[in-house]
């Protein structure tokens, strides 16, 4: 099922080809109106956040060079919203990247804001709210770009389906947020469910306190049926992940699954039984139906990283044809790989390489090494994420405004720090009382290329956590992953690797060690980046950077009106 | 304890000396922090919208003629606030109503908004936030403003106490809202509290699912000790209500209340024994302690107007001092009057006339005279209520910025009907299914006398509800209260009382009735009329008037920033 590579004079043949085609870019229009509704994904009845009445929201789907277009009607009552488009890098425009408090002021109650922007690279990407913790309500969705026709990908398969993978909590997002912020601080805790393609079943005697609002005897409390397969095809499953807090493993049972694409970059094939797949990811995957077709199979998710006991596994039914789609397989699910085995997780991240055929060429050198060491903070008896001491606390005027427009006491002027003291810093044992929370920014030069190795460190419990990092704006090459402290002045970064590393949005750290990324600061904008759990940039763990800002044309009026930006519309 | 009245020479000595009292006017300060917080206000734990973490906020205590200025920073996460001075007419300062979509833009989450009014006239007022349904949530409080030293009241007294009544539901503002804006409308249900100064006690083996949230046993779960009193001295109660839903009771076991102050103005004395209060008024009742001193005795709020069995009423305890101010009293409390009995109701109602000694004479004649008629109407499958057809929903864009500065396109410009079809309409039969959604504005003329008659009739369900109507930014006469259908065509404006008819600024409409008032349009401004029962202003309960906003003073930025307002700032 995989052909050969296509050589590099493919790919500039594929490149030419896109420059023709965007004079056939299609233009597609949505029209959402953001509502809570009561929804029981799980079984449990709760508002959410809904797109159109629904969550997670529809799929868009679109080809490469396309425009999209959404119109978001928040009909909401008392709550703002914006929306993330997860992946896309917003080439010039950085004002439609949906995070309130960077790019643009939140959408108010009764407004309306109108994202526009291309989708200019194949892949499959997500979206989501970036308001507070607002996307826990709810607020999530898919995007899935195709190639044009007439270019080829480096695999092929008979038919394709989305996968979006979701960890659920029977608390509200308002609970959660101000137990974060509460002295003494009070965690989210793990979340009641994994959903698969936004369904889940809770088991409602499973309730300390049972209550009418969980009741697995409702119509739509059923097992989820994934989708059908007929022997011999071969399916593309594109997989996302937005969970709040957990990292997963997602299995089909019995099926082997080639990984063939992550974050919109293709990756040189590897099988996996078990995909572990983190926040803020996708992946897609080829898998063949070769098994037994008089039986029905499990699909499962499973939380690693975390020893979440109490929350049992995402679980949905992929059927053979002709059998019935709901029929419970005849197996016990799997409980998925050992949360606790780290050393596998690192393994697979270390094993996504770019495919041979498609290695964007790494910079050589980067001008700028920033060294992120993440510390759990006790400040002022509230806990926080730092990043090298500083908390970050989105300012009321959106950074992308402020700075465009110079408006320099709308955000912290002394800027972070590029390094933490890594000689003096012990990682297993919790950071200090200190740390201060703040936004500052760091401003990179333009077209510079920018190494960042995120640190990992113990938190104030003693253990260390994953946390998956997003950067907005940018992909980045993974030049990679390693276990305990980086060591700048050593030889670390002879081992890199510059030769073909996958180019990603979203990246592991894993617990007790250290990643190293490299980007282009090639898009002009000012954009986020930070852990992509919901709780942890909630608690500050985020740093901003701005790049070319004083090249991006003129901004839209529309994402002015709140904070310093109230007098620019 | 009363004195005789004040001749005519005192009011205008008062006045005469409030003139000059003006200069030894005192600016307070508050800085409240607006925020989340767990609140067990009866038991049962639930987030609650606070004031520096308090839920009733704090009392704001000043003299006539002084200055209030609050700085309002908003720290929920993703939720907009406004805070509303309930009975403080705002001359000159119609931006600081605190109304989101009338007279300001929403303050955002992480910004700050200062309110500052002066308080012109001494009485009990409120606050509480207006914005969506934010109120349920927690957000209220008590104004006292009392005379100048040197100024006597119609009346005296020993000492002082505030009573501010609530109603309160375990459900959260979100799900109340969410449900009555569903397809089938879902009603918010009778709270399951009631609460004297912030306290109830829900008794939580009543819950059909006991939870872990709510605990009898924890140390805060206790009956309110309201405050003790001193056998021979007389006390005065300064009471508000600020429930949600219900129209209330309220009564001190074995005292009889002499009701002094209404709404900020004084009244001819008149005795009860419960109190009838509905949902935005205030009143002064004066009481002496001259009960059997070894005992303590029931302060208790009871539903009235609506069959709340489920809901149990309000309970405190008012001790005599020397006792334990917590000892529950030996008698087992009333359940108040009957719940259905209107006519003691509105006899009450008309009982309220203005202090001889203080009646504000009024105009003979009204300019204009407006017949409002209330109907629940389905209007695309949803439950809303309207006025003369139209059901209130507010602009993205406040009324105050978009008359003052031409906004056309920003509201509807077609006017709403001064009066509805009085011969057709049968007030026992429930509206068809009609009506519009819409934001039209009664333009007033300024200096005009204004008569509303505000007309009840049937619900869907051909049931007859109280509603208490508020009027911002004025006082108005109330001229009466009747039952059936008021005819204009007949002798019933003879019948109206403008001999010393009371000032308010809150009024009933009770069941099957109407209610006249009279006001001035003298405060330039745009100013709401609404249902002060939250689900039904939330359901389009409400006008809106404008007057002489061409003479309002320049409107400071900070009220700007949303809709079409967001150029203007």
């Amino acid at each position: 099922m995989l052909p050969p590579a296509p050589r590099p004079l493919l790919v500039a043949a594929a490149v030419l080809w896109f420059c023709l085609a965007v004079t056939n870019a299609k233009v597609h229009h949505y029209d959402w109106d953001i509502s809570y509704q009561h929804k029981s994904p799980d079984c449990f009845e709760k508002l959410a956040v809904t797109v159109n009445g629904e969550a997670p929201g529809p799929t868009i789907r679109a080809t490469q060079g396309d425009t999209i277009v959404v119109t978001v009607n928040n009909k909401l009552e008392t709550e703002n919203t914006a929306i993330h488009w997860h992946g896309i890098r917003q080439i010039d425009t950085p004002w439609a990247d949906g995070v309130a408090g960077v790019t643009q002021c939140p959408i108010l109650p009764g407004e309306t804001f109108t994202y526009k922007f291309v989708v200019d690279r194949a892949g499959t990407y997500l979206y989501h709210a970036h308001y507070g913790m607002q996307r826990v309500a709810g607020l999530n969705g898919m995007i899935v770009v195709t190639v044009p026709d007439g270019i080829r990908e480096p695999f092929t398969y008979d038919e394709e389906h989305t996968v979006l993978l979701q960890d659920w909590w029977h608390k509200s997002v308002y609970d959660q947020a101000t137990g974060l912020s509460a002295k003494p601080f009070v965690f989210v805790g793990e979340p009641q469910s994994l959903l698969i393609n936004g369904r889940g079943m809770f088991n409602c005697s499973n309730l300390a306190t049972p209550t009418g609002s969980c009741n697995n005897s409702r119509p739509d409390c059923t097992l989820p049926a994934l989708f059908s397969i007929v022997p011999g095809k071969t399916y593309l499953l594109r997989l996302g992940s937005l969970t709040s807090l957990s990292s997963l493993s997602f299995e089909i049972e019995g099926h082997s699954m080639t990984v063939v694409e992550a974050d919109g970059h293709y990756v040189r094939p590897f099988v996996v039984r078990s995909l572990f797949i983190y926040s803020g990811e996708t992946y897609s995957v080829l898998f063949k139906a070769d098994q037994d077709p008089r039986r029905n199979y499990w699909a499962t998710s499973h939380i690693v990283g975390r020893n979440a006991t109490m929350t049992p596994s995402g679980k949905a039914v992929v059927s053979y044809a002709g059998n019935d789609p709901r029929k419970t397989p005849p197996t016990v699910p799997t409980n998925g790989p050992a949360w606790d085995n780290t050393a596998i997780r690192v393994e697979q991240s270390k094993s996504i390489l770019a495919h041979p055929g498609y290695v964007v060429p790494v910079p050589v050198r980067a001008d700028r090494t920033l060294l992120l060491l993440n510390t759990q903070n006790n400040i002022d008896g509230h806990i926080k994420w730092t990043i090298n001491g500083v908390s970050l606390h989105f300012p009321a005027t959106p950074y992308l405004v402020s700075m465009k427009h110079g408006l320099t006491d709308a955000y912290d002027q002394r800027p972070p720090l590029d390094t933490y003291d890594h000689r003096g810093h012990d990682i297993s044992a919790p950071a200090p009382t200190n740390g201060t929370i703040g936004s500052p920014v760091y401003r990179l030069a333009f077209d510079s290329v920018v190494d960042v190795v995120l640190q990992n460190s113990n938190m104030l419990n003693n253990q260390s956590e994953t946390h998956p990092w997003h950067l907005h704006g940018h992909d980045f090459w993974v030049l990679g992953h390693g276990d305990g402290k980086f060591d700048p002045t050593a030889d670390a970064w002879r081992l890199l690797n510059v030769k073909d590393p996958i180019m990603k949005n979203t990246v592991p750290l894993h617990p007790d060690g250290w990643t190293a990324i490299r980007f282009h600061a090639n898009n002009p904008g000012v954009w986020l980046f930070h852990c992509h759990v919901e709780a942890h940039v909630f608690m500050g763990m985020g740093v901003v950077f701005e790049e070319g800002v004083e090249s991006v044309g003129r901004l839209p009026s529309s994402i002015m009106g709140c904070g310093h930006s109230k007098g620019l519309h």
